[in-house]
């Protein structure tokens, strides 16, 4: 075993080749600094206002909403999510490259993020994963490449802020069967 | 008792003095029809499209943003907010002439919304309340009078989409002890 894995080691070095990767994609606890390469996490922690004579902790402006191009505006939208099964190939990843998309959890249930760097070129050893303990939201930078929302319980529902307005707003990129990360949930 | 009740009503009609009201103020279920005067509901109903898959329904652009003003945009915080005591007396109200305010229940507790229209000059007679189901939420539109945020329990959570930006957005009017209207929650 330990003799095939330095081959493939040495092979990948010599060649330049892609960097070898475990199929399996196992997602990190979300935190701001994990995710700042991706965007933001929206959560109610760090510094805050007090306002409303104390009853009420503003936490300020906590992400950056960018809706650029031509007539672009930012929208607020609910998706309502199916759960997908686990493990779970991870087929494509989307982006939007003219605006930022915020996604927040309004039942408080865990949900799974996976990111790739905007880039224009990726592969799929390029991936990261990430949990969410279901009070924390993320707000996607523009291009940043990304999985469609994926819930782990049924009928999950999410608040959804992003871009509306003219211009091609949604590039996919598609892995072949032997690329494919597994996710997984544990 | 009849009679009075006559009586009073002649008296007003005579004088044109302020309309005679409950100090009462009993909240009605919230819905998108009985508040479009004062900005629109943001839940999970009415049309929607299917997209990633079928494994997501999107109800699309729930509100019109409002960040109206040189150098405004929409920001995304938290509020997390102590309960309010009912009945509530309602001291003042507040509105943010340059742009309109979302708040979004994040944890599925009921809460309460005191509002009146977007005119120069209102009367605790102008009052309306509602209460939200705890998946609803509201975007008052740019202008529209409104009570700060009213929880039903400790340590509830609102997501706010609002405006920042320069320009003075926030006015209050106080009501005198006389005028004030009393929240019921029942």
């Amino acid at each position: 075993m330990s003799r095939n894995v330095r081959q493939t080691d040495e092979h990948t070095v010599r060649h330049g080749g892609p960097r070898v990767v475990s199929p399996e994609l196992v997602p990190e606890p979300l935190t701001a600094a994990g995710f700042a390469p991706f965007g933001d996490v929206i959560e109610a922690s760090g510094p805050f206002v007090l306002i409303n004579d104390g009853s009420t902790k503003r936490f300020h402006d906590l992400v950056r909403i960018d809706n650029f191009g031509e007539g672009g505006r930012a929208a607020i939208s609910i998706f309502t999510v199916k759960k997908q099964l686990f493990p779970f190939p991870v087929r494509m990843l989307e982006r939007h490259p003219l605006g930022s998309q915020a996604f927040i959890p309004r039942l408080s249930n865990r949900f799974l993020i996976v990111v790739a760097p905007p880039m224009e070129h990726i592969q799929s050893s390029d991936l990261r994963a990430f949990w969410s303990d279901g009070r924390q939201g993320v707000n996607y930078r523009a291009g940043v490449w990304h999985h469609p929302v994926l819930a782990t319980v049924d009928d999950d529902e999410f608040l959804v802020i992003d871009r509306v307005g003219p211009g091609k707003n949604c590039d996919e990129i598609a892995f072949s069967e032997g690329e494919r990360r597994v996710l997984l949930w544990a």
